[in-house]
């Protein structure tokens, strides 16, 4: 009886360490994704800033509907082609990431500048939540993302 | 053989419905958890209020600091001695509860009116993505709450 106590013991042992191995490696992958997210937005390739959200993604930006979608994303996250400033700096700081088996959540701050024609940067800063979905085996998208500014943000 | 097949295949539909049973029950109760947070915020009930969130929940106002804790939120959602208006109307329109084991997560819009001393009712409208704790079971509190407003919300 106490071989096969140890063998469960083990066995269990090695379930649990197996989930926790996959739960850092999510976490890892998430982390890069967040990582991306700004030096894309940042280098204006608005293209995997799109494809870091799920086909059917919905995001809330403020004063305006939830936007649902490839199509809407891209048109939320493209300048205008006459805009006369753009993103220079871009980061998130996550104060808690939760792996909930193939989703995840995800909050904390944002910040940023925006730099106008003239060299003015203007800082600005806010808190989000985010849910992060696995596609595929490893592929890690944002299917929600809400966020609103801090004050003074 | 077959014999095992079946009893397998049984008890598997078995494991599944009773997953599905208790699915359908987590989202039973939130759904109730919604409809009493308006009903309680309308009445007034602001200890009703508070305790709808866990002790360590995060909620996140426009043009706030990220607000931590039972203390932080029974400051934001009690009104000031001294005010003037209350709100009279509130409604949460849930567009996807996703149950994810203890957690879950949930999102859509929210809208209400206040009333001011002359009678003059001013509605307001917004969206939102709550995460949901199950803390002890089948009691679900909210973990984090975060809205902004649609436009001309």
């Amino acid at each position: 009886m106490k071989t096969i106590h140890c063998l469960l013991l083990l066995s269990c042992c090695h379930y649990l360490s197996a989930q926790t191995d996959a739960e850092a490696k999510s976490l890892a992958i998430i982390r890069e994704n967040i990582a991306a997210f700004s030096t894309n937005l940042v280098a204006g390739n608005y293209d995997a800033v799109v494809a870091a959200y799920t086909e059917d993604a919905k995001i809330f930006p403020n004063n305006q509907e939830i936007l649902r979608g490839s199509e809407a994303i891209r048109n939320y996250w493209t300048p205008a082609p006459d805009k006369k400033t753009r993103t220079s700096y871009h980061r998130i700081t996550s104060e808690e990431i939760k792996i909930l088996g193939n989703e995840a959540y995800d909050w904390g701050y944002y910040e940023g500048k925006t730099l106008s024609l003239d060299g003015k940067e203007t800082p600005w800063k806010g808190k989000y939540v985010i849910v992060w979905k696995e596609i595929t085996p490893g592929v890690w998208k944002i299917y929600l993302d809400i966020w609103n500014r801090v004050p003074g943000g």
